[in-house]
């Protein structure tokens, strides 16, 4: 893939505002609360998610910033991830259920993670909707996180979610960052990855 | 789980309409054609969901009603899925990269699956606001399927999407099936599933 083959959001086309507008910020607002309601809204969203058979293999572990569990989450995170996502109003630890409670060792579904995946797509939009930003991350140790909060076996703990709002900048320097934070964010092109007659055959060359 | 403890969608609370108000419909109407326009934008949306290390570990095989690719497609449905899925406008296959192209037994990412299942929700969401129904699906041979699209091993073949529009039901016979589609859709309580202090430890009880 050529690097002008990649398309920047200034050509970003016709879909929903909400889907459009969505980006994944690092800088967050640290006196912003996100409120009891708002997070039942994310999970209600979340709640609502297809999945296979209504499988629902999902769970979350919820704490806003200054809650004991808050803490206990951050002091899991990598080093890079501890340098902004602590800021955000609440953390979201994402877990979708990988083996049977009996057997851990067997697989639930080859569509757990996935569906999760969708789970959180809907939290992330139902955000977008509240004017809220989330930010995903992947930097904590996994092992320690779920030894942490009791996760059972069956569970995985698997992505991480930094819930919040973006500050209202005063100086030239949060200003900077904001727009090192803004740069626009790139997608590899339909023809890279949408087929009909065969894989690698593009649909709209 | 008692039964009661299901919250059914009569319960659906405060959440983004596009959101609430999608659902998995199996009827679809049998002339209804999508719109390549509407194609390309499903598409762009799922092009622009998040993934870890924007990595877009993801592809889609695409065919309309009448196209060759599609009687391809269904040829390789599970009976269940083949009395159903066909009617819809067109469908969709979702695959997520399993591993790495020089060596497809070394897995790619953890997350490729779970942002997969991201794009897919996004799609889904863009569905809705266009006035289309999505109902995923996972009855097909995956092997053949997968053979028959010459997919690398290093992609995995996961879901279909059926994507279409209800019919306008004139007689009592399509009434009686659509109400039977349209059963409340339920979910486990928030209870069960979101935690703070501790796994099984509900934030709201």
């Amino acid at each position: 893939m050529t690097s002008d083959a990649v398309t920047s959001e200034r050509a970003t086309p016709d879909i929903h505002p909400l889907l459009r507008d969505r980006r994944s910020s690092r800088i967050f607002d640290p006196g912003h609360v996100v409120t009891e309601t708002d997070l039942v809204r994310l999970l209600e969203a979340a709640r609502w998610a297809p999945s296979a058979g209504n499988s629902q293999p999902w769970a979350y572990l919820v704490a806003r910033r200054g809650e004991p569990a808050h803490d206990r989450m951050v002091s899991r995170l990598s080093r890079g991830t501890a340098a902004w996502a602590p800021q955000a109003g609440a953390l979201v630890l994402t877990l979708h259920r990988a083996g049977h409670d009996e057997d851990p060792s067997m697989a639930y579904s080859d569509y757990a993670a996935y569906d999760l995946g969708q789970a959180v797509a809907y939290l992330t939009v139902q955000a977008q909707s509240l004017g809220l930003h989330v930010h995903q991350f992947a930097g904590f140790d996994h092992v320690a996180m779920a030894a942490e909060f009791a996760v059972p076996p069956a569970w995985s703990v698997t992505t991480g979610l930094a819930v919040g709002r973006r500050p209202a900048l005063t100086d030239d320097a949060e200003a900077g960052l904001l727009a090192r934070d803004r740069v626009p964010r790139e997608r590899k092109p339909l023809a890279d990855f949408v087929f009909t007659d065969g894989y690698g055959d593009p649909r709209w060359p």
